[in-house]
């Protein structure tokens, strides 16, 4: 991996194209560095000035006569190129290129993009940008940039580092978290991508000690798996990545012809994604900012119980109902827990969990019966996050209050949360207090409830995601050789395939489409009888199926029936014969897809079946390959998921044979990922417990 | 109604229970009244001082020798009956009892509240509370309050009213809203409504003509219809009512033992209520705000059709995300439109909606451009509302565009509102600006996009909720008389009872029990047979349903069967016969129910029938009785609503037999509000377009 530290931590900074003028590129870079104290040296770069605010200003970067580190590039898109080459030969290895003018404004920009970068790969020049608002490094006052990130409210040091595909939103989305207390440590607004790009710069994070949650806004990536390894990193070295995903209603690009393909939208595979590496994925500014003040702390719940206590029953309420619609759980206190309680809370107190104190907070006089109180509740065994619901502490309540909580963090690795809507400025010293204790503070019972629910998810999460993704090598079953043109598997040949990948699938025997004769009897009848054709892909819309043929006979009317059906509605298919199937009664009917995405690869999609199923839009994703923990999800990610247990007097379906082939496809099609195009097994029937699956009909389209 | 006028405008007000301890009730009641400037008659009522904080302190409230409309009581709860009486005979008409003790303690408090009560009742005084942080009037600085409602962060006085069943987490939504830039107009924590109660006050509100919005914190009402008719008349006076409701996950109170009733929680009836008028639900206290913040102005969409303006990206990119999912559409722009917009935008601007103007905010020499281009997407025919999407201004930007916003206002009436992360204290002058012309800032594109998506809901919701409640007079079909104990139809009477409401039932026949023979060869069919029986709920649980019964031999083996397993299963079970059921095939299978809750009295529920729908809990709900327009809602409320379309091949349902028979049984559950517990349709066939719908199986339970 690239090395970093000089982009965050550069010995000097020159600005090419610097400016007296706050209104321009160059002299916002220069104010923003003289305004805030970077402490390494400056050079402003323009051959007309001799000095620029102060400083000494320089013809080229040739003549620095210092040690240098960056080059802020605020200069017309046809002079980059040359100035990055020039960079090179002076030895600066990072380029912050902030104009446009560049691939988003056409061929022309898109050709000064190439030479740029060309440029910068011969002389070993790495690019931040260009078109961005640049580089943010809080602690080391480096400003490598321009635009609203250098102006007001500006950020104080922390610990989360930030990469942003945008720049008003991306710093909006800073500027939101700052606002909420989040310090930050290094900010890149990183514009095109031209060179470096976001999966980059999250392992740069990844690998910097100090920071330790990294936030991003991703409108898309190139190579999602690259992405997938970079945040993959970031879970194995313990650090959450927050991701505000936009753009999530471009067309997907999944192939419109088949049925699972129409429901892969883009977004829905980002998820997948996202959701595999433990990615903390946020749907709004505020929501970023809540969720990195919870994983702040660093401490992880053992599971999803939770408590509350306070003196508001509203907030109590709302918490409730929060917590229980995020599925967690508002466990009952244990006996000795209680115990405490009752001994040193007013009498009136309502001991159950949601905990009510009814009258009054924290007082210097019940200042030790209230430290009993919140430490018996958070040492309670079944509690594994604690609320702490003051909703409108006046100052003294809070600062009171604050100490006994940064005592029983002390004490304990809990996560803990304060709701409070009274502003900093008004309880100062209590909210210093709890800041100093790294203790969240939100400003609502409902968004601690879900900071809550994401610590759980995450903790479960991160476990899985520090699996590697690679399975190694998996047995690829025998195909077709490539022909440059889509291969479209028939329904035998499809089956056929994933049975090689372990797949159960149905009895079935091809007949000769041209006589339908001889040798009938020795078929289990009922079947269902079904035309053969690579050219079609869905049979039962043309009637070219015949479910519960019982004999012989209505099996030869059945073939006459249906062979004649398809000359007629698609004279131009090869038929290459009829598939008598084995008939499969009782199954809970399953799709099982898999999508070849450009960016991430083959993606599997598990959905139910039937009219209804599609019309509610029930499907759920996980990029290949992945395991049967991540199949078991995706089950439960089914809003339908009750029907796998046997709703109304239905047994249980056979759940451990269904996860078993949903791990068999992911490898399936990960193992032919050069070649797959399309799979899909609609239906899979889920038998009853114990009975397995088996796939009654199947699609493969290869490459 | 009562005229509330002197609850928030009195010319005095006593403080029985006063004292000149800030940490006291009274204390802070007087205190504030002292601090904040309310220029009426402050009469502490102690007879221990002869002075209390500069105020002449009186024994009793019969010594205040000025005008007092309110009496302000800080007394333990036992004092209080007593201290009623005294303010009627004083003529004092409020009283707010803010100390607990009462009904929220147990029988001992009960009876003290009851006491205080008939007192108040034949003294002719109004009570606020008890248990209740009190009474804010902002404007005519009232504080017969306590608590934090008398601390910092203070109300700026504006157009917003509110009721709060809780004090902390009540007073919590306020300050949110008020810390969002929401002015008040007069805040009443209403604890344990003893007296004056939540729908009352609202009442109150809309009477009130400064009071433009209302606000409301609900965590229970006694009598839904007296909420409904409140939120009606807030509608018909074209206040809208934002709703925080809570406590949604306690147990409901409709009856476990029918299907319909298990999926009816009281929560889905509420949220049903308020939509029927048209109240706008809020999730959380931000978003309070933010609703707050976009109905003050008074503009109405005409449509769901939105446009944004925008320098950054993202912010259009995260905007047309939250849009969609709003199900707000991004409308293309007129033609006349884009040629303003070529004409006057950067040639690299992007002219689509969201329009990106790229390079910088209005400047100086922009602003005559910028208001040709803001004016001329307003004055769009096709666009409703328009979002400005500025996310990080510095103070000359915005003060330039809040100038040209101002302008738009005055000159159009289409909603507006701007997306800025920046405090107003960094941007003081547009921010000024743009509150004097009444344009919400919003802190996100997303936020924006809800609140936009809230404006449309209200403007469609209050044209219905407009409508009275009551449809008069409705037909009411014969009913056995009530006999004390629940009374359960069976199939047959309960099909009776609906044909007779002009609901449409299948062709039944009823045969005997004991003898199934003669006539049989006149039934049409295939039919069903079922048991009949008053003491059967669920007849296909225990195997007393046949289908596709063939002819008559089938019939009379079918009998024996079904007679067999109900003795078995249910050898207490009175039959009185079995029916023989037309079929019906090719139907959409639907449920309808009706529960009577006793808040609401009877709602409608409508869901999908079958296993899968059950499942995912697709189920939507309406009090009664409600019309055609309530009754279209319904439908495209179910997630699964495509299916009336026709999916799949299949012919679009019969939509309007539908609605026609939800209409119906609104009202036939109205007309027997006194005698109905429940009524299930179950399933309820809807056919192909034009041939109806028709019951196959209903129950009703009377009392």
């Amino acid at each position: 991996m690239h090395d970093f530290g000089k982009l965050f931590e550069p010995r000097g900074i020159a600005i090419v194209g610097a400016s007296n003028d706050p209104t321009r590129t160059g002299g916002q870079t220069l104010l923003a560095l003289n305004q805030y104290g970077y402490a390494g040296g400056v050079f402003p770069i323009n051959p007309k000035y001799q000095e620029i605010a102060g400083r000494k200003c320089y013809a080229a970067l040739g003549q620095i006569d210092a040690p240098c580190d960056i080059a802020v590039i605020a200069l017309p898109a046809a002079q980059v190129p040359e100035v990055i080459a020039q960079c090179g030969a002076r030895g600066i290895g990072f380029a912050v290129v902030l104009g446009g003018g560049f691939r988003e404004t056409g061929p022309a920009g898109a050709r000064i993009e190439a030479a740029m970068l060309a440029n910068a790969r011969e002389h070993g020049v790495r690019i931040v940008g260009p078109n961005c608002l640049g580089v943010v490094s809080v602690q080391a006052r480096v400003f490598a940039a321009f635009g609203s990130i250098t102006r007001p409210p500006l950020l104080t040091p922390g610990a989360v580092s930030a990469v942003l595909q945008s720049g008003g939103l991306g710093n909006s989305l800073v500027i939101r978290c700052a606002l909420a207390g989040v310090g930050f440590r290094h900010v890149v607004s990183i514009g095109n991508e031209a060179d470096i790009d976001t999966p980059e710069l999250i392992e740069a994070f990844v690998a910097d000690a100090e920071t330790r949650v990294i936030l991003t806004y991703i409108e898309g990536v190139n190579d999602g798996r690259a992405l997938m390894r970079a945040l993959r990193r970031a879970c194995v070295a313990g650090k959450p990545v927050i991701v505000l995903k936009a753009g999530n209603t471009e067309p997907g690009k999944a192939a419109a012809s088949s049925h699972t393909a129409n429901l892969t939208g883009r977004y829905d595979i980002y998820r997948a994604a996202l959701r595999q590496c433990a990615a903390v994925e946020v749907e709004d500014l505020d929501q970023a900012a809540d969720f990195a003040l919870a994983l702040l702390p660093g401490r992880m719940p053992k599971g999803r119980n939770v408590a509350a206590m306070g003196a508001s029953g509203g907030a109590a309420a709302v918490f409730s109902d929060a917590a229980d619609a995020c599925g967690l759980e508002l466990v009952p206190l244990a006996e000795t827990t209680t115990a405490v309680l009752r001994e040193v809370l007013p009498p009136i107190a309502s001991l159950k969990n949601p905990v009510d104190y009814t009258s009054g907070y924290p007082r210097p006089d019940t200042r030790e019966a209230f430290q009993r109180a919140f430490d018996a509740v958070l040492a309670d065994p079944g509690v594994h996050q604690l609320a702490l619901l003051f909703a409108t502490p006046n100052q003294r309540q809070l600062m009171i209050a604050s100490e006994l909580l940064a005592n029983c963090v002390r004490a304990c690795d809990k996560p803990l949360f304060v709701f409070s809507v009274i502003p900093a400025d008004i309880t100062p010293e209590g909210s210093a207090t709890l800041a100093r204790a790294v203790i969240p503070v939100l400003p609502s019972p409902r968004r601690i409830a879900r900071a809550m629910a994401m610590l759980a998810d995450y903790a479960d999460r991160r476990e899985r995601a520090r699996a590697p993704l690679d399975p190694g090598p998996v047995a690829r079953p025998e195909l077709p050789p490539p022909s440059g043109r889509p291969i479209r598997l028939d329904e035998h040949a499809a089956k056929r395939l994933l049975a090689q990948a372990g797949i159960p699938v149905t009895r079935d025997t091809v007949l000769p489409a041209d006589e339908v004769s001889g040798g009938l009897d020795a078929l289990r009848f009922p079947i269902a009888l079904k035309v053969l054709s690579p050219d079609i892909a869905h049979k039962t819309d043309i009637g070219a199926v015949r479910l519960g043929v019982a004999d012989a006979a209505q099996l030869r009317h059945a073939a006459k029936e249906i062979l004649g059906r398809v000359r007629t509605a698609r004279p131009d298919a090869r038929i290459t014969g009829l598939l008598a199937c084995e008939m499969v009664e009782d199954g809970l009917e399953i799709i099982v897809g898999v999508v070849n995405d450009a960016g991430f690869g083959p993606v599997v999609a598990l959905g139910l079946g039937g009219v209804l199923a599609e019309t509610v839009d029930d499907v759920t994703y996980r990029v290949a390959p992945f395991g049967a923990a991540d199949a078991v999800r995706m089950l439960t990610e089914l809003r339908a998921h009750r029907v796998f247990d046997g709703v109304r007097g239905r047994e249980p379906r056979d759940v451990d044979a269904l996860v078993a082939v949903l791990v068999h496809v992911s490898e399936l099609a990960w193992s032919l990922r050069d070649r797959v195009v399309e799979m899909d097994i609609n239906p899979l029937m889920v038998m009853a417990k114990g009975k397995g699956v088996v796939a009654a009909d199947a699609l493969v389209v290869l490459r």
